[in-house]
C-alpha cells in the first residue's frame, strides 16, 4: 500500500515507517469528528500494510493538537444538539461512546509500535490520544494540558486507565485536578515524555527510533510484544502473561523468524525476518478476551 | 456547614479548603480508635459540604502521626483483649476489619481532592493513611517509616494496593522489608512525595495548590475525575474507563458547568461553575461496582 | 538445612542469607533446562529453611546470565525437536509452558525476600528472571538486553506483567521494541535497578541489605508482606488488600512476634522474633486464589 489520503491527516510511508500528521494547522489541529474517523482508518491502514513497521504521529504547523474543536461554542459537548454530527455512534441504549475513547482503544489494539512526536501545544484530547501511544518524544516547545475540569468535563479517551500507569496516580491527579498547562520539561521529569528535543531535531529523533525498531526486529514479534505489554499492564496475576507468552514462544520458536533470529545472531549479521504480520501472526490469546463496551 | 468539633482532630474550612489537623500533639498524633472514627466523620463532612472544594490533612505540633498508639503495650494489637474498644467492628464471621483500612477506603471514596501536608515524622498507619490521599507535600523535617515488620505485624490500611502503584514494587518492598525510617528527601526521590518544603512554607504550599484547584475547576468534574483515576488504577482494561468516561462526557456535556467552562474559556475570563457535588453528581458507574469486605 | 548441591548453581547459607549463584561461568551462565529445574528446587529450599531470612541471586564469573543457551542453534526454541529435553512440561492439551515463566512464578511465590546482585551482562531470560525478584542491585559493569524481538521471539517468563509495573509501559515497550543492550546506568535511571555499585562492592552491598532485613524484622511478617505487595500489585480494588491485611493484623496481633515487636521497641532493644515461617505462617487469603495455567 502506498500513501493514503485523509481530509484531516497526512499519511506517508517511507523506509518502513508510517508518519501520520494531524493536519488542520489553521486550527492548531483541533480534533473533530472527521479527524476521529480518519485516525481510526489510518491505524487500520498501518496494521494492514506489512511495509509499515513503526508509526509516528505528529502535528502540522506549530501545534500538536489543541483539543476538541470549540467552534460550536457552549454547546460543543451537548451531543443531543449535534444530530448526525455527533462525535461517535450512539449505542442502542442511548449511551454515546466518546470519540476520543474510540481512538484510544484503536491505538491500544495497534499491531505496530506508535511513537508520538509532540511538536507543540497539546491540550485535552490532544494529550489523551497520546497516552495509548507507546513512546512520547517532545519538542522543548511542546506544552500539555489536561484541561477537562476547567471546561466542566472529565478526563476522557480512557485516559484514567492510561495516565496513572504512565506517571503514577499522584501526578495524574495533580495534572487533572489543576487543569493547568505545563511545560515539556515537567512532562519529561514526571515520566510522561521519554525525551526532549530541539524543535528541528524532534522528527529526526523519532525517525531514528522508529528505524532502529524496523531494522533490527521481527515485525510479528513486535506485534506480539505490543499486545503482551499493554494487555498485561492491567492483568491481575503474572499467570495471565505466562499463559500467553508460553504459547508465543512455543509457536514462534518453530517459525522461520526464530531460525533467522538465532542464525543471524550466531553469524553476527543483520537479520532478515521472513514472517509477516498480515499472514503469520499467531493467536496466543485463547484464555484472554477483550471486553466490549456493553 | 461551618467548622466541626472532633476529639482528636481540628477541622476548619476557609476559602473553599477544609484543613483536617491530627490533634494529639502530646502523643505525636498517635492513631487510636477515636481518631479512626473522627477521620471517617471528617471525610463524610467534607464530602457533604459544597463549600469544601479541596481537603488538606496535616498534624499538630512537631509530628504528622506516630502510628498506632502503643500505650496498651505488648497487647496493643490483640483485639481479643480489647473488648468494646477494638479498633474496628468485628464481622459476623469473627473477622476484624482493620481500622486503618476503614480510613483508607473512606479516603479512597472521597469526592474532594485530598492533599497531605506531612509536617513531621510519620510512622506505620501515619504513612499508610497518606497513601489514598492524592498528593503528598512534605516538610524537609518529615520522616517516614513502614515499620510493620519490625513490630511483628504486616502493612495494613490496604497499603499493599496503594504503595506499589505510587512508588513501584521495588521501592515498596524495600521500605516494608527493612522497616527503617527514611528521610523526606528519599521519599521525594522515590516518588512518594510530590515536593519538599521548608517547614514554614509547607502549609502555604499546600494551600496554594488547594486554591489553584478550587478556583479554576468545576467541583463535580473534580469528583468524577477522582473516581475515574483511582478506580481505573486497578482496572484490567481501558474499556472500563471508556464505559465510565463516555457517560461522564455525555451527561456533563449538556450540564451548566460545560457551558460555563467553554464560554468562560472563549471569553478569557475565570469560570463560575454552578453545578454542585451534593445535588448534581451523575452516576456514570452502572457497569462497575465497588466490592464489599465479604 | 545446610548448603545444597546443584549442577548449575552454587547454594550457600550464611548468617541468615542464602546466596544462589548461577554457575555455568564458561557459558556466561546461560539458562538451560537443568538450570530451570535447579532454580525451582533452590527456591523450594530457601522457603523451607527457617535459617534463611533473605536470598541473594548473582552470577559466577564475569556475567550474570547470557540468556537461553543457544548451543542447539537455529532449532533452540523448536520444542517439537527437543523431545524429553524440552525446557518445560507439555500440558495435556499440547501447550508447552515456558521454562522461564515457571521460574518467574516460583520466585513470585517465594516466602523470603529476593535480592538480585547483577554482576555483569544479563540478556533475555537473564533479565526476565530478575523481574519477580524484589530488589535489583547492579554492578556498573552490568548490561541488560530484552533481545527477544531480535531473535524472532517475544518477551517470556511473564515479563509483560512485571516490566510495566517496574518501569512503566513506555520504557518497557522501548526496551522490548528495540531489543538493544543497554547500560546499568540506563537501567538505574529508568527505575529497573535500585542502586549501582563498583564491581567489588556489589555483593557487600547486597549482603548489607539482606542482613538489614534479617536482623530487624520478623520473618513471618516479611513473608506476609511479600505476598501482600506482589499479589495486590495486580488487584483491582484496595478492598482486596483490606480483606487480607485485616486478617493479617488480627491473627498476627495476638502472636508472640507482635508482643516481642512492641515490647522490644518500647524497651529500645533489638527484637528476637520467635515465630517461624515453616510452622507459623497464617492463611490470610481465603478470599483470594492464585490462578492455574489452564
Amino acid at each position: 500500500m502506498a500513501d493514503r489520503r485523509f481530509e484531516t491527516l497526512k499519511y506517508e510511508v517511507d523506509e518502513g515507517v508510517a508518519t501520520i500528521t494531524l493536519n488542520r494547522p489553521e486550527k492548531l489541529n483541533a480534533f473533530n469528528m472527521r479527524m476521529m474517523k480518519d485516525l481510526l482508518a489510518a491505524f487500520d491502514a498501518t496494521d494492514a500494510d506489512d511495509a509499515v513497521k513503526a508509526v509516528i504521529v505528529t502535528g502540522a504547523g506549530r501545534g500538536f493538537c489543541a483539543g476538541a474543536d470549540l467552534s460550536s461554542g457552549a454547546e460543543t459537548f451537548n451531543y443531543d444538539l449535534q444530530g448526525a454530527d455527533a462525535m461517535a455512534a450512539r449505542q442502542p441504549d442511548g449511551v454515546q461512546r466518546d470519540g476520543g475513547g474510540l481512538v484510544s482503544l484503536r491505538i491500544f489494539d495497534s499491531l505496530k509500535p506508535v511513537i508520538a512526536a509532540v511538536n507543540g501545544p497539546a491540550v485535552g484530547v490532544g494529550v489523551t490520544m497520546q497516552l495509548p501511544m507507546d513512546i512520547r518524544l517532545a519538542s522543548t516547545e511542546a506544552r500539555f494540558g489536561l484541561v477537562f475540569a476547567r471546561r466542566g468535563l472529565n478526563p476522557e479517551a480512557a485516559s484514567s486507565w492510561f495516565l496513572p500507569r504512565l506517571v503514577g496516580p499522584q501526578t495524574a491527579l495533580e495534572w487533572c485536578y489543576t487543569g493547568r498547562v505545563f511545560s515539556a520539561q515537567e512532562a519529561h521529569e514526571r515520566g510522561l515524555v521519554r525525551s526532549l528535543h530541539a524543535p528541528d531535531e524532534l522528527l529526526p529523533a523519532a525517525s531514528a527510533l522508529a528505524r532502529e525498531i524496523a531494522e533490527n526486529t521481527a515485525p510479528v514479534s513486535i506485534a506480539i510484544t505490543r499486545q503482551l505489554i499493554w494487555r498485561m499492564a492491567g492483568a491481575s496475576h503474572p499467570m495471565e502473561a505466562h499463559r500467553a507468552d508460553s504459547r508465543g514462544i512455543q509457536v514462534r520458536g518453530k517459525m522461520a523468524d526464530a531460525r533467522e533470529g538465532v542464525t543471524s545472531f550466531l553469524e553476527k549479521r543483520p537479520p532478515a525476518f521472513p514472517d509477516r504480520v498480515s499472514t503469520d501472526l499467531p493467536d496466543i490469546w485463547e484464555h484472554w478476551s477483550a471486553p466490549s463496551f456493553k
